[in-house]
């Protein structure tokens, strides 16, 4: 598969076509922003490990029924995805109160949540990506019901199965972002990624966060929270 | 039915005792305020008219099955309610983008939403009333499941019901703000009022606003404007 122009440069990858209509090559950077852009850095091997560590929970989570757009990963920071329209939604769930649903509800972080909770958010940066509900979506257009069933149980699905494994590492699940797309036959996949800039990893035993917050709130060592997750994950 | 100590002073309204323990008094005021308090004036009669307004379709919507807190207009500005416990949010119903719909999504104020929309906000001034979702009320353990789908149905049904009425008298109804409460023995009913002040009617022909954006923007005729609604309703 021949890597050819960019399409599109994000936050946190890079993305270009390939000679195959269908397929994009993903290319993970070492960029990290936070706050909306504001607050700009890099964080060394962040790209090789959020592309390893994605690949190795969007493998998992195929076998047990979660399509994804993973087709292979190609190099340490490269791989090959579906081409896909991103459903132009953040899906965030929640097991324990954090960031900003602490402070929008004026819950403490930490505080376990009666039950997982899913919000989306509208992907627009002008707009700072408001909280949408599914009403909002259907009143816009942005997806119809029978997408945002899908999604919604998708999500509630990775939940249980990444809460499930991560705590068998050590690692409480405190909150997560999915982005879904549709294939060209209009199938519902899950996209994006799924790493420590996308979710927060928290150990078990000491609460000690393994995740981008350490980046977020100067925190420290935050190399070491991302190789740590790794290493859990992937033995690497 | 005696009027006792009062219970608490609103923006709006005050609440009374009385010397039944299952009975409250509404004694509608004249003060406005917008922005969460940060904006304050008066609107001449404006307790009377959301007194009579209130009352008028609370009525009509009892008997088309919607369960209230009313029970009886007493005066002018006084009417006697069923003592309920407020569930703690604003239950919000959009027909077209408006306020602070239109800022948060980008959406031209008056764009006809393609089906009608429903939004709950968590009741706390503090925290600036922030947009919550039914998923979030259920993990902050805010109100059950049944509870949220009999306040949905319920909301999406005054918003059918009043949207024909009100066109009838030449108004459109783009949005509305409704509360909800549970009575003693459980049951939830339409709690609150139902006005100018948590309405938002245009005159169907000219678009001109006929409720509380008046204050809100500035716009003058602010005491005409729930005049015109009162007439429109009641023809006083």
């Amino acid at each position: 598969m021949q890597k050819l122009e960019q399409l599109y440069e994000g936050k946190a990858k890079k993305v270009f076509k390939t000679d195959d209509p269908e397929v994009l090559m993903v290319d993970y950077k070492d960029d990290a922003t936070a706050f909306n852009g504001e607050k700009k850095g890099t964080i060394e091997s962040k790209g090789i490990i959020n592309n390893k560590v994605t690949n190795h929970l969007m493998k998992m989570l195929e076998k047990e029924g979660i399509p994804t757009h993973l087709i292979e990963e190609v190099s340490d920071r490269e791989t090959l995805v579906k081409k896909v329209t991103i459903v132009p939604l953040e899906v965030i769930v929640r097991n324990v109160a954090a960031g900003s649903f602490s402070k929008r509800y004026g819950v403490e972080e930490g505080k376990e949540l009666l039950c997982p909770s899913l919000e989306f958010s509208l992907k627009d940066d002008a707009l700072g990506d408001p909280l949408i509900n599914s009403y909002h979506v259907l009143a816009l257009g942005l997806a119809t019901q029978e997408e945002i069933d899908l999604i919604a149980k998708y999500a509630f699905k990775v939940n249980e199965i990444l809460k499930a494994y991560l705590l068998k590492l050590g690692i409480k699940l405190i909150d997560f972002k999915l982005e879904f797309g549709k294939t060209s036959d209009g199938t519902i996949v899950l996209a994006d990624e799924i790493s420590p800039d996308t979710c927060r990893f928290w150990d078990v035993e000491t609460n000690e966060k393994l995740d981008k917050d350490r980046f977020r709130r100067d925190l420290g060592h935050v190399e070491d929270a991302y190789q740590e997750i790794m290493k859990r994950l992937m033995g690497m």
